[in-house]
């Protein structure tokens, strides 16, 4: 494929103005020369994480979204609240491409040899700005797929594998044995649960519905609570009293669930010990919020003695601490094991141009487990 | 002094029956006779702090206070809710002594050249059963007093100091530059204002009324804000901005105060920001819950990014994270300014029986700044 082809290619944007209206479109961008040890890729397929979703809609109320434009040229507007829109300051006026991952071919190259080797191969990228149909990018950062990996299958190898397998590192750097994830019937969740089998670590899974708790069960998840049973509290007692997890995963962060799983993981640690201490159980209860799927506010009610910390987590800053030779070896395992451990799977395939609908912003905004889309920029 | 004279004194003591009732009185007890490392001191002052008061009420709810008993023996029974009897499991119908700390005479002592050597001395002491009239303890606990020191000047060596101190050390272990402290006006607040001042560290005081702003001011804190003032948000990111501060200790627990803290250091943060991070700032903000003087749930509306942690924060653990060689330094410190700053002021002094009337208890057990009681137990 020759640049002259790949000249030019569409890039999905999301601008905040400062008279707090989002605009998301479609733009035309250069496809650069790429230098001695960069290539270009042709992106396949990148999916919508959450994660994705808070540069994309900017704090908008996508309840207010109304399209524009042409059918091949849509653009959605939305408005901001005034207090999203404070939050926003520094990116407001500047249209941003996104989406954090993808699966891509390697269509042109620089002439260093290690640019010149990925010629024709299919990488997974975390980089940014992957709803595009090209991107330029260094050939370190691409992680080559082993032989016959489709680039659906290769489409999440990052966020949500490397946060799954986070999960377990960060237990065992913190001295936990092991651990509690809510919204756990999610892809991730699924992606840990296989870990956590694999590597033996006992595992707590939190769901809302009685759905996912068959879901997982039929993986061979072992420990299962629904929170909306009546005796939610005392089963997720229970799990933790015969697992001993003292670190949870909230994807949710607003509303109880935080406070309940450290009130629950006290009384458990209550239930085995053998003799009162005045501020609770000296034995250290985490939590770290990973996600804002409910975007109430978080509420604890502290009953659960003083030895306690609630805090966000997040990926990128875990990998650098862990350092890049660490970092590396999580890499391989993925791509090792991309089509078992780490499969995705995806309700809908869209297009650049079908993911500005709003039928589709509908769906995936609101981020219900089991409704994951994949965009295929090139479709 | 012999142990004849010693032989039994008063102890007060607490007892959370399996019924959800909650018993104060005063029990006579034998006193033990000292091993050879051991010595028995006649309490002579010992605070009421906010930290005694959950072993001495168990949970219960005083406002249901009533007195029986006789004068010179009073009971106060409460009712106790459901609720909080659960987390009472572990004490339920032991009846417990309270008092976290105190200064006393050496009055008898083991055959041990150190527990000689302190017979006569006035000591200061944490070890729990100070609102007695005698106690029996290992020479080893006893921090002896520079010579003109009295009782009540001593009486609070411990618990306020070490934790004001220990909130300056954390500030350096976890590195950071300047602190934040609510309910700052308190006996601690103020210590934490002079140990600051001394050591040239920038503390931004969080209060909620206009007295305790000019409280405040008198003896030298620049920054203070009014939780109370409408603009409070405001000042505080701009006393945040000066200070550079990312870490409060927070006496309050419940309510919106520590999310606000996190609103506004994240906003200082990014005030001088040079480019929009999608997660929020990377610079790890921190708030450490060491009382819950507001006892309603912990709100947290995350609007501060994901590099945040907020957790419980207790003296005794912070010692032993630091080593017996460090924490005697800070002891030492405390010794040597008791009268300068460290030194506490009481609203008044009150007698093992007066502790015990409801007039009492309504004063002290609603933990008001520039409310702090003194136990005389020998009185």
């Amino acid at each position: 494929m020759s640049m002259e082809q790949i000249r030019t290619g569409l890039q999905l944007q999301s601008l905040v103005k400062h008279s707090g209206v989002l605009e998301l479109s479609l733009v035309e961008v250069e496809t650069p020369e790429p230098k001695s040890d960069e290539v270009i890729v042709r992106v396949e397929a990148a999916p919508i994480n959450p994660s994705d979703l808070g540069l994309l809609f900017g704090g908008a109320d996508m309840s207010t979204a109304r399209t524009s434009g042409t059918a091949d040229r849509p653009v959605v507007t939305a408005s901001i609240p005034e207090n999203m829109l404070r939050a926003m300051a520094g990116r407001v006026d500047q249209s941003l491409p996104v989406g954090n991952e993808g699966a891509c071919v390697v269509v042109a190259a620089g002439d260093s040899p290690a640019a010149q080797a990925l010629l024709g191969k299919v990488v997974a990228i975390l980089g940014g700005a992957m709803y595009a149909q090209y991107r330029c990018i260094r050939a370190s950062q691409c992680l080559v797929l082993p032989a016959g990996t489709t680039p659906a299958e290769g489409a999440s190898c990052f966020v949500n594998p490397l946060t799954a397998l986070g999960m377990v590192e960060t237990m065992r750097l913190e001295g936990h044995k092991a651990l509690v994830h809510t919204a756990a019937a999610s892809n991730l969740g699924q992606m840990l649960v296989k870990i956590c089998q694999k590597d033996g670590v006992p595992l707590v899974n939190i769901v809302r519905k009685q759905d996912h708790v068959d879901l997982l069960k039929s993986i061979g998840a072992e420990h299962v609570c629904n929170s909306s049973a009546p005796d939610f509290m005392e089963r997720l007692t229970d799990a933790l009293v015969a697992t001993g997890a003292t670190i949870a995963f909230d994807a949710t962060g607003g509303g109880r669930l935080a406070g309940q799983i450290l009130t629950c993981m006290e009384a458990a640690l209550n239930r085995t010990a053998k003799e009162f201490s005045r501020y609770g159980s000296t034995t250290h209860k985490q939590v770290y919020i990973y996600g804002g799927l409910d975007r109430s506010p978080t509420e604890l009610n502290r009953s659960f003695g003083m030895a306690w910390s609630i805090g966000g987590w997040l990926l990128t800053p875990f990998l650098q601490k862990i350092g890049p030779a660490a970092a590396q070896k999580l890499r391989e395992r993925v791509a090792a094991e991309i089509k078992t451990t780490f499969a995705s799977s995806y309700t809908q395939v869209v297009s650049l141009r079908e993911a500005l609908s709003l039928e589709a912003i509908g769906v995936y905004g609101a981020q219900a487990t089991g409704q994951k889309y994949l965009v295929a920029p090139d479709a």
